[in-house]
């Protein structure tokens, strides 16, 4: 059979997957053929449109390195990164909903005292963030391992400052104590724009989308015998609260802020002027083999 | 509307996509959410499987440099690149059918006179190449721009030998003559396997498919008034013509090679002792506007 056309080469290429032994690859890149192959047809994409998808993304390799995941940014800004998530996490009661990890998810946090001061109050508005990790029960949860991240007051992440040669800043790992809460102080992250100087940002250019995405902060939380947890906690009032551009927004995982004029935080060391009060208890789901 | 769930997700992305004002792009990316979200409902991928996807996008964007091209390979092995071939190259009678470009087509071949010796015999087994560029009507094209490249007698091509440090091998342009011909004589190309060191060769690996492909001569032949011709002469009886890795084997493309044992080529030079001819004509599409 050697004169493919296109009504029979996307079941040849189907076949020739066949001899794949791993059923759940064969599966996938069987899927993959099928659907992409629907996707050439249905828009009937042109060999000009071709070459640029090629180039596309290429340029998206390219601009990927150790602090920089476009592929990522793609994923996210098509909501595959958030179908995926909600595939996955099929939540029951008592359980925190989950987002997606974002391309600033560095790993490896370091290790921190509860009570730190992540940020000087000059950077921004102060903030306390506390929370506790539970079980779906709402007993405390022990010792679980609570990596965070967030923007500056600038919508900049660590990663993204060069002045910081690297060293974390507004990111850090806390361990949950014998009631099962964390705290810490930090100043208010904003909102920000998704990078957009590489192929993902001129995508949403040319398709007349924003960049923006609502203030939050990064939880990436883990505990033995739980699923470990990725996820953000929103800042109620945002602007971009209904148009994240990647579609990472769940109403539960919206907090408000709490104004507080009083002397000390909640911890009883002295607090500045005026400062914010984000409280959030997260729920943990139980592993399937634990 | 801030809960996306795997059942309204797909909409609500490709509504965000619906002030893109240029229709053609429109279409297009709102066609890639649909076929995407369906093809990861399809499989439920997991998150794993989403990490290694991006791990994988990001490897094969690495390997991409001016002289190596992982994601045209990648569309070859999927088909998706002679499916664009087949829905953009609706042939009419008297006209040479298209396949795919392959990642080492270089563009700006040194024009080159006919009858020029590209490799000496010593390297392998002399063959003359020798076609006519006709109108579908079958009356010659003159100064049709004719590039052309093929492998050595070993399967690789001059942008995969370093000792030639970029000078072109195996590689040329011609102009068609005042009888639409062209004529030069190299040594026979060998069926070769893909570039395999990078992740669509491990790709090919876990899914227990070969790398080969057949023996092939690359044509791409533009003239003013006719759509330019991107195609391959295949060598008849190559053992991979049934089973070509990119899927780019058409059987008008196939070719026989005429044994020789004649003391002059065609052009009336001399020949070794036993060469081999190859003769093929190519019919060239009018341009839609012209």
């Amino acid at each position: 059979m050697l004169d493919f056309t296109e009504h029979n080469l996307t079941d040849a290429v189907v076949d020739r997957f066949g001899a794949c032994e791993n059923p759940r690859l064969k599966q996938i890149v069987q899927a993959i053929t099928r659907h992409a192959h629907a996707f050439v047809k249905e828009v009937e994409l042109t060999q000009e449109e071709w070459v640029e998808a090629i180039d596309f993304l290429t340029k998206t390799g390219h601009m990927c390195d150790d602090r920089r995941q476009e592929f990522i940014l793609l994923s996210d800004v098509f909501g595959v990164s958030m179908l995926v998530d909600a595939i996955n996490h099929r939540m029951p009661e008592g359980t925190t909903e989950t987002t997606v990890l974002g391309p600033f998810y560095l790993g490896e946090h370091k290790l921190t005292a509860n009570g730190a001061t992540l940020v000087s109050e000059e950077e921004g508005d102060p903030i306390f963030i506390e929370g506790t990790i539970k079980a779906p029960s709402g007993s405390p949860i022990v010792d679980a391992v609570i990596d965070m991240w967030h923007t500056d007051a600038e919508g900049l992440y660590d990663a993204q400052k060069p002045e910081l040669h690297g060293a974390p800043k507004m990111r850090a790992q806390f361990k949950s104590d014998a009631q099962g809460r964390f705290w810490f102080k930090s100043v208010v992250p904003s909102s920000y724009p998704i990078p957009n100087d590489g192929p993902v940002g001129k995508l949403l250019d040319a398709t007349k989308r924003h960049y923006m995405r609502p203030a939050h902060i990064h939880f990436h939380i883990s505990a033995p015998g739980y699923e470990t947890l990725v996820t953000h906690v929103f800042l109620a009032g945002d602007p971009w609260l209904e148009s994240d551009a990647v579609f990472g927004v769940k109403k539960s995982l919206i907090a408000d802020l709490t104004k507080s004029n009083a002397s000390h935080y909640p911890d009883n060391t002295p607090a500045p002027k005026s400062w914010d009060l984000l409280h959030y208890d997260f729920g943990l789901k139980p592993a399937k083999n634990s």
